[in-house]
């Protein structure tokens, strides 16, 4: 009997913002598998660090971060045949997932791999997005508020078009789009509405009004635009 | 010295969803509070039970459901003021939020009376979106993607606008809504792009293609509608 693939959520930073379902998973396992940034650090395996076992064997995937997307896609291909062979031996696999495995993560190219063949069961997580309201202290939506979450890459007048038409905005990977959302919504007259957050919930998070952050921002940062006025009133 | 209030999110329903966080604040709280529909069960409090040490006080907030939003706003305005009467003791006090505090949540409107005066600390949760999304093993969002969040209850032409508009749909409360909703999708050709969850990680979870849910549906039920075609590959 083959084993089952857990898509473990691991939340947004601070280690203890994993669920006690991701904890019991992770420190009872018996082979993890994550991806890595190409030759360098796991973003999630730091996260668990403390929980994963000794005994634990690891599956680490290499994923360079280039623009064409054929480079990843054979990491994944790699990665997924390496979790098929254990999950072929009964074992079962972990896989870290920073946030939550099918927000905007990366744990659905495995998914698509290998969920017509395997048992794969996906444990939520707590995305970095309501970590980020919570740490400016902005609710994110209310009521009957529409919300629209925006990869910060969107070619700009598309971006404009989605944040004119809502009611709350979350701008996530700003990274190097920073400039460019800025002036945009400065533009629409909303930059006094508009928060950033850098690296929530983790040691070094940094959060300040818009029209004060830096550039460059790093990759994980967010913006967050809410445009009622105490729409929770 | 004041207590600090802490909104708690407990995530969708199942209690190993928990954050160890949340873990630990309720299990070594003095005081909870949390709402309740008038007269009837807290679910926030029942996702929490085995948590909650037989010494903790409890504030029980009574919260109507009426079309009219005074008889609920009162509600919150005493909740707020014994909430308050604590933390000028010098209590700290655990205010229970199903999902996330920020997400759609009531907690808003007590951070709204209180965030002036007191120190309040937001501890994010698992949001039932993302749950849906992974027990029905649709990933929500990738890459470029934008996603759009529609309470149920927003009006017909405006939702469908929205629906056409985006790349991936989460529709929540869904409840009565539901006749509505199927209908805009059925005519926008998306109907078997659509899932349907009710009650998504707790014992009773429901699930099925929106095409065969069964009206009315509970208040906590959820609609996603993902567009393209393995996006994710």
């Amino acid at each position: 009997m083959s084993g089952t693939l857990y898509g473990v959520g691991l939340g947004p930073g601070d280690p203890e913002l994993l669920t006690m379902k991701a904890h019991r998973l992770i420190s009872g396992a018996g082979v993890l598998a994550y991806p890595a940034l190409a030759g360098g650090e796991s973003l999630a395996r730091s996260i668990a660090s403390e929980f994963i076992p000794n005994t634990a064997r690891e599956i680490v995937m290499d994923v360079p971060m280039t623009v064409e997307r054929a480079p990843a896609q054979a990491a994944y291909d790699k990665g997924a045949a390496a979790i098929a062979a254990e999950l072929q031996k009964g074992e079962d696999v972990v896989c870290l997932c920073e946030g939550d495995p099918f927000f905007y993560g990366s744990f659905m190219y495995l998914f698509a791999r290998l969920a017509t063949d395997y048992q794969v069961e996906i444990v939520p997580g707590v995305t970095s997005m309501t970590a980020c309201a919570g740490a400016i202290g902005m609710p994110l939506a209310a009521r009957n508020e529409v919300l629209t979450v925006i990869p910060g890459p969107l070619a700009a007048a598309e971006m404009e078009e989605r944040i004119v038409s809502s009611d709350s905005v979350v701008i996530m990977k700003v990274g190097r789009h920073l400039g460019k959302i800025r002036a945009i919504l400065e533009r629409l007259g909303l930059l006094e509405r508009a928060s950033y957050v850098e690296r929530a919930t983790l040691g070094n998070e940094r959060r300040m009004p818009l029209a004060d952050a830096p550039a460059p921002a790093p990759y994980f940062s967010m913006i967050l635009v809410t445009k009622g006025a105490d729409p929770w009133l």
